[in-house]
C-alpha cells in the first residue's frame, strides 16, 4: 500500500516549506516521493500559444509532453478526482505521497502550526492528525515535532507507515481505490493466475511489467 | 486497441495547425481525443515560485495539481517513455492519441507537407505512411487530402482504425505496450476471472473500475 498523508494547516502556515523539508529527508532514505497540490481556483500550466496549449484549445481531453528528463499530462475532468483516484491514475510507482493541503479528506495529517498567526489550530478534535510541526506545544493531541525537527519527523513517519518503500508484487485499485492484499497469500495468487492467462497470448514474451484495466467489472 | 497516429512533417509545415482542425472533426463524432507532443529540449511547465515548482525543486519524483476541471501531472523520468509507455501511462482512457512528431517511432504516420517550403516530403520510402495532408499533389504513395480536407481525412482515419471508440471490455499492456486481445473469448477469460478474484477481497464490494499493477510478473 502507497501512504498518503496530508500536510495540512491555515494559510501561510508554512505547508509548502515544511514538504520542502521533509521531501529531501524521505528521498534520503532511497523513497520515490510524490506530491499533490490542491487548485480550487483552476490552475494554467500550459503557456498561450505553445503548442500543447493550442492542442488544449482544440479540446484535446488529455495532453501529454514527454522528454528525456520528464513527461508531463493535463487532463479535463468531469468531476474533482479524489486522493486515491489521482494517486491510482499518477502516482502508483511513489513510495510514499504528501499531499498539501485536503484537510476535509480522510488521509492521515500532520498539522503545522506557528503561534505567530494568532490563530487556533486547524485539527481540533480530528481523529486524523497524527503529528503537529509547530514552534509551540498546542492543545493538539499527537506528537509534537519542531519546525526544524525533520529528521525525527521523517523518521515518525517510515515508523508508522511500515509498508512505505516496501513495493507490492501486485497492486490492485478498485473504483480508484488501493485494496491491501497479503503479500504472501493474496498476490501471490493474482501474481500466478495473470502471469498463466498473460503468457498463453502472443506478444508478450520477456513479460515484467503487467497493466490491466477494467472499467466495466 | 487505442490507435496511435503520428503527425509528421519537416518544421513549419503546419502540424499544430492541422492538430487543431482534426481534433474537434474526431471529436465531433463522438470521440475521447488524446495528444503528444515531443519535447527535446525539455520543457518547463510549472512557474518559478510557484508551490508545485517548489516541489518539484525539492526533489519530488512526481508532482500532481488536481483541480475539479483538470488533473496535471510532471513525473520524472530515467530515460524518455516510448508513445506506448505515455498511452499506457496516461491515455488508456482515450478513443484515439495523435502525436505531434515522432517520426522515428513505428506508428502509423500522417504526413503535413507544403510545397511553398521547398524541401522534399519527409515520409519517402516510409512504409508507416498512410496518409499526406498537402495544398498540391507530392510524390508521396498514399492518399493525399488538401489542408481544408478535414471530414475526409477523419472518415479515412475511422474507417483505417475501426477501433477508435470501441472501448475493450479489457486492456492489457505488457511492458507498456497494448497487447490486442479478442474481445468475446480472451478479455472475457480476464476479466471473469479477475471478477472472480477481486469479489473474494474485502472492501471491493460495488466495484467497477479495477486497475491491476506488476511490475515483476
Amino acid at each position: 500500500m502507497i501512504p498518503i498523508i496530508s500536510i495540512v494547516g491555515k494559510s501561510n502556515s508554512g505547508k509548502t516549506t515544511l514538504i520542502e523539508k521533509l521531501v529531501p529527508e524521505l528521498k534520503s532514505r532511497g523513497l520515490k516521493v510524490g506530491t499533490i497540490k490542491h487548485d480550487v481556483h483552476g490552475f494554467e500550466l500550459d503557456q498561450e500559444g505553445k503548442d500543447t496549449w493550442r492542442h488544449a484549445q482544440a479540446g484535446v481531453d488529455t495532453v501529454v509532453i514527454s522528454s528525456p528528463q520528464k513527461a508531463a499530462c493535463i487532463k479535463r475532468v468531469d468531476a474533482e478526482l479524489t486522493l486515491d483516484g489521482l494517486v491510482c491514475q499518477f502516482l502508483s510507482d511513489m513510495d510514499i505521497v504528501l499531499t498539501e493541503g485536503y484537510k476535509r479528506q480522510d488521509k492521515p495529517k500532520i498539522e503545522i502550526y506557528r503561534a505567530e498567526l494568532g490563530e487556533e489550530p486547524l485539527c481540533i478534535d480530528d481523529e486524523t492528525l497524527i503529528a503537529v510541526v509547530s514552534d509551540t506545544q498546542t492543545q493538539l493531541d499527537a506528537p509534537h515535532f519542531g519546525t526544524q525537527d525533520i529528521e525525527r519527523l521523517a523518521d515518525f513517519i517510515l515508523k508508522r507507515f511500515r509498508s512505505a518503500g516496501r513495493k507490492d508484487v501486485v497492486q490492485l485499485f478498485v473504483n480508484g481505490r488501493q485494496i491491501p492484499m497479503s503479500k504472501r497469500f493474496t498476490q501471490g495468487i493474482f501474481q500466478k493466475t495473470i502471469r498463466g492467462m498473460v503468457e498463453s497470448l502472443k506478444g508478450t514474451e520477456g513479460a515484467k511489467q503487467v497493466r490491466i484495466f477494467i472499467d466495466e467489472l
